[in-house]
């Protein structure tokens, strides 16, 4: 508590995501999310002022036991309303909050470890929305530290369960583990063999949500998808997660076998659209969101496969995050941004960024 | 004669068009063409070998009176039939020679000067095509380059004239003065705006040419135009050449009003085209001539405009030269080329010369 967070409202990518993790040129980053409520107060949506308020209350002693239990970070209490609406824009664009928890910002709070690995929603949906993340696919790892938070606040604040439900939610389809275990891949090569409307379909036939990060559909932008367990109930933790881990390594599979099959058969190709994308994102005074996201997708893409090699992979989720961030931070500094400033704003962090990273090429 | 002129044959671009001339940032060159031919001989079309043979014989003594009378340049004749494929091409990429006269090689000969900025078509579709090339707009300074050979031939060999029709050449169109002025204009802004077509249309009824330098009609490539006179009977030489120049210059400010108002309107639109033009030129690995040629057109009036500083506006001459060329040039190395291989080369020759240009941008 009153630790300062030195980038957490500005365009500084989180440590955790700096590094590459397992199976890291496709897989960007595992996440685990457990929904909690204590029992006896309803649920967010139907608290009153007041027990919202005793919620944010009871939870703020948990955080020296977070503390006492990891020596390693600090850990803070943000109080939504507390702050400005940019800040808040930023910490959804960092993927610590969501716009439903930012849109009605009073007695909602946010606990978040300094390296925002570990985070806990307070009344959003759920009274506590436990999240942890890791780089690359790494469930297990983030299973534990949700894990061990959740074990932490539940000893202290004991939480609702029902013998046959398990945890209780505010929607039932987070009933019983609560659980939600998440995996960011960076598809392009599956996208570019169209092969991505067969992969949702199957997956969801087997009880998976295979989802574009950004935009609608499998028509992701920058190729990036987001595949998670539909079910929480049935299943206990370690199954869930063993099902969305033996999925996701199916994924990656078939997006290796892709890659390979598109260098083989149209390398050339492959590499004049790798350069062309980095020579627009090099130079141009204007990206919409969407275009950043597809040629900086092809980028990561040339650079995962050896085309393009002065510049470290982290520049993908580095330039996503960060150039999306970046444009939330600065609107703060002037009056108002229209569309048009935003995209020149946006080819500006984007152009100094690769050219940060330029050596000869 | 027996003079060497470095570069002929590679991708340099001639040293008059090193410069930029009077108007440089629209007009890139003038050209003047006089169409001659000796009386009593066959058109090259009706001659025969012997013919033909006897008409380099005897303009190849001019070369003496040529070099008398500017012994600042040395002048060379090139036979046709001693080049190889990839020579004789690279001298119509470079437009001293057209594809018609390369066809049949045999007894079609060439007279150059060391800048090739005069040069001599021997049996193309006349006698002689006395040809001199300036740059920006400047056709008087051609005009004085061709009148001067054309005194010095005239001299020595005669030229079939009637005093009704005029000189006499093998195309009823060429009859009279048998003179094509011709200016090179590049006109991105007026194709911007969609006035092209209406600017042709308007041209042709005052008896002017506008056509398209690469590709058909107003969809040319690179927004390269040539302006040149329809009629060469009617007029004497100085008309001709005035309403050429009347033309141009309306040309010229139209593009300048053209491009004006495209920076006032949409400036930034224009700055981020010209930008990812760049980028793309810089860093493809394949590009077409029609995309190349596209692509520069855009980065030229990036030149003019201010907007891009590290580059001379020669660069765009060079480039459309010296791709054309270089490629042509280095085909003579391998075996075979085909498409895939021209292109890829193209973006090589394009992406080295665009990368030594290159300061800190």
């Amino acid at each position: 508590m009153g630790h300062e967070f030195p980038g957490l409202f500005d365009c500084r990518v989180p440590s955790w995501m700096e590094q590459s993790g397992p199976e890291g040129d496709i897989v960007l980053s595992s996440r685990i999310r457990l929904a909690r409520n204590l029992s006896g107060v309803p649920f967010p949506g139907q608290a009153d002022e007041k027990q919202l308020a005793g919620i944010g209350h009871k939870v703020s002693f948990s955080i020296q036991d977070m503390e006492d239990a990891d020596p390693v970070h600090a850990y803070r209490m943000l109080d939504m309303a507390g702050l400005t609406e940019q800040e808040r824009r930023i910490l959804v664009e960092k993927h610590l909050t969501s716009l439903k928890h930012i849109q009605q910002p009073g007695q909602r709070s946010l606990i978040v470890r300094d390296d925002t690995a570990v985070s806990i929603m307070i009344n959003e949906e759920d009274h506590f929305r436990i999240q942890s993340l890791t780089a690359g696919l790494n469930l297990k790892a983030a299973w534990e530290m949700a894990d061990a938070t959740d074990n932490l606040l539940e000893q202290r604040l004991g939480f609702a369960f029902n013998e046959d439900l398990g945890y209780l939610t505010s929607c039932p389809t987070n009933l019983g583990t609560g659980l939600r275990a998440s995996v960011m891949l960076h598809l392009p090569g599956l996208v570019l063999l169209g092969q991505m409307h067969r992969i949702v379909e199957v997956s969801t036939q087997l009880g998976m949500a295979v989802r574009g990060f950004y935009g609608e559909g499998t028509d992701a932008y920058g190729n990036v998808f987001q595949v998670s367990n539909q079910q929480t109930l049935g299943f206990n933790e370690k199954e869930i997660i063993g099902n969305v881990l033996g999925l996701v390594r199916q994924l990656v599979e078939q997006e290796r076998a892709a890659r390979q099959l598109l260098v083989d058969d149209s390398g050339d190709e492959l590499v004049d659209r790798v350069w062309r994308a980095y020579g627009i994102l090099r130079y141009a005074r204007s990206l919409s969101g969407q275009e950043a996201l597809s040629l900086l997708s092809a980028v990561r893409l040339g650079i995962d496969l050896g085309i393009i090699t002065h510049l470290p992979p982290g520049v993908f989720t580095e330039m996503i995050i960060g150039s999306r961030s970046c444009v939330v931070a600065r609107m703060a500094q002037t009056e108002k941004m229209d569309k048009v400033e935003r995209n020149r704003l946006r080819a500006k962090i984007v152009r100094e960024r690769i050219k940060g990273g330029e050596s000869d090429v």
